[in-house]
């Protein structure tokens, strides 16, 4: 008897209630069933996102909502600027070049965020610039950019700023009325403890009124139909409802623990993982600017990455990431975003330090959870867990 | 007590076994735990689709798949026949001219079936026009578009047959390969006896060739992409997982009743719901052609079919579909497509007959039941259920 431990960023692990909830017989959404069912759900994102707009909901992966980012506030030949530190940021060059926005790309090393600085200049170097692309948390480095140092730049211009926070929102402080974020794009299989399967966009009143003159061609990704919709408690196609039944579950459970708890939570959690990782002798991979949904760790020399993620998952039943792209072989991802407490990060660590000494580098047994134990213990007041 | 009955046309009652199988803890689509399971679908597909091509999975609703047939087939400026029965036939059009396809429209009246002489004619007057766009049943109206004799006039053409088959596939034999349909299009929440959230897309050889100049702009819903990371049992983006742990279930549910008996079925309640409401002195709205996913039947003269709609939802817990559109308080819809046998019908009939009555329209109690009981009895070899 082998338990089994997910902890990728994304598919992330589901409440036991959230998937009891959507195992309930299915209802029809256009019945008045769906309808205090959907309304309640659509306030629980306006909470989530700390906004006073419409957060939409798409039946599609996250990349659907990047997508809908990028065709509902652009016009052909708009020229974009996109913060390239990652897989995630590429992609928001490739869906702006599918389109026809032509990009200027700063291109990061990956695991380092982006120096405001290079926005600002780039922004001032090519006046025609309508966007600036950017991930909140570029979950292939696990690395976080100063979205909130990005907004002070774009906020008071007819600028947009575009956050991709698919593994940020509900992990880390990001107030989209407040700092001024104009487009700001999640999924449900990250911090919201859902399958995947839902994408979520929102867009400020300057973005809403790019809407208006977007040309680009789009149909399925249509937020002005889509805000249509959602304000008499509808979609303009057939919903997932299911995924939209577990969503009012995950966000009452998300609306109990708080938003200063969730957010103290995963600093928590990654400060434990980092510890743990840095007390035996691992490197960070993004050590400047790490994100609170996921920490990326170099292999020791000589050892391949992978090696580390099968041994985990093959031997001990826990499910982390590997690198992507460029950094696949090189790292390797334990994520904390979502349905975590402190002991899956134990655990994760527990096993770390067994595979570590398997593949034949030597470290000393209990030495990463000690050091995760100590950084839980700086702060006792710290929640306990989602359900808490 | 009141149990609850849902006979719309999507979604569908999902089996429990599939309800339960999707409330097992979440898997990671890039692990090795994913493989196995989404081979067995891509065969599972296959087998659904009658087709040796690969069948895409996407994460969204039908209309997703919709869209992807139009912008992964043609070219910018090319030439386009829809046939605009119904509300669907009309989401064809509106697809086509958000990317800027041309179209010639064949517009058929609500209820009845296109004349495949009309295509026929249609395609000899432009022949720049690359493909033809049709419902295999038109979900709005009831009616079944001939699909098997407009095959006859495209399959040894240039001219791509594009089969909106969302609820068909799965209800009546659409043979992808035998009838050289070029792409068939369908979704999770129908014959599939899913939660929404999945639509599926396979394309023909002469689709893949279209596939490979089409210069519309895309980026989620990638044909190309899709079927790259499918041939080695992967997405593009991340899958639904737990709507794709359904599905496994709900094929091997498929698979052991088998297609010859799933047509049956379906054809049989098709046939006992009309039967029943004829009984009663009710019109079909489509009667020359009818869908065998759903019966459309014109409310009584003087009583608005959206009450009958509510009485039977709020009085009886029964849930049907009224029209859309033009039809909208003209017709109701009783769903027959998927998770139902003999006496789902009869129950909705039941309920019928003594809803109507309640509303004054006075109609013989048990009639209706009568005659499709009548029907089911004409051939007492017709599967007892899908799960039989």
């Amino acid at each position: 008897m082998n338990k089994r431990y997910l902890l990728t960023p994304g598919p992330t692990p589901v409440p036991e209630e959230v998937l009891l909830a959507m195992a309930k017989p299915i209802i029809h959404h256009r019945a008045a069933d769906f309808i205090p069912l959907f309304e309640e759900v659509r306030k629980g994102l306006k909470w989530l996102y700390q906004t006073k707009e419409e957060v939409l909901i798409f039946a599609s992966s996250g990349t659907g909502a990047m997508e809908a980012a990028v065709t509902n506030t652009l016009c052909k030949g708009d020229h974009a600027l996109v913060v390239r530190g990652g897989k995630f940021g590429e992609r928001w060059a490739e869906i702006c070049k599918a389109y026809g926005v032509k990009t200027t790309n700063i291109d990061v090393t990956w695991g380092e965020a982006v120096d405001p600085n290079q926005i600002r200049e780039a922004l001032k170097r090519s006046p025609d610039i309508k966007a600036v692309f950017v991930q909140a948390s570029e979950t292939s480095t696990g690395a976080s950019h100063p979205i909130k140092e990005i907004s002070e730049i774009t906020r008071n211009t007819d600028i947009l700023l575009v956050v991709d926070a698919i593994t940020a929102l509900g992990v880390v402080d990001l107030p989209m009325d407040l700092w001024g974020l104009d487009v700001v794009v999640t999924g449900s299989q990250k911090a919201l403890m859902l399958p995947p399967g839902l994408a979520f966009i929102a867009l400020s009143e300057k973005a809403w009124k790019a809407a208006e003159k977007s040309d680009l061609p789009k149909f399925y990704f249509n937020v002005k139909k889509e805000k249509k919709n959602h304000l008499t408690n509808q979609t303009a196609y057939t919903p997932a409802v299911s995924l939209v039944i577990g969503l009012q579950k995950s966000l009452q459970m998300m609306q109990k623990e708080g938003l200063p708890a969730i957010f103290e939570r995963h600093d928590k959690l990654a400060r434990a993982t980092r510890a743990g990782a840095q007390a035996i002798g691992l490197e960070l991979y993004a050590p400047h600017s790490p994100s609170a949904a996921v920490t990326s760790v170099k292999s020791p020399a000589g050892l391949d990455a992978q090696e580390i993620v099968k041994r985990l998952k093959n031997h001990y039943h826990v499910t982390i990431a590997g690198g992507q792209g460029d950094a696949k072989g090189k790292i390797f991802r334990i994520a904390h975003l979502g349905y975590y407490d402190r002991f899956d990060i134990i655990v994760s660590l527990s096993a770390l330090e067994m595979a570590l000494n398997d593949l034949g580098f030597s470290v000393e047994l209990g030495r990463a959870v000690a050091a995760a134990e100590a950084e839980f213990m700086t702060q006792p007041a710290m929640a306990k867990a989602a359900v808490a």
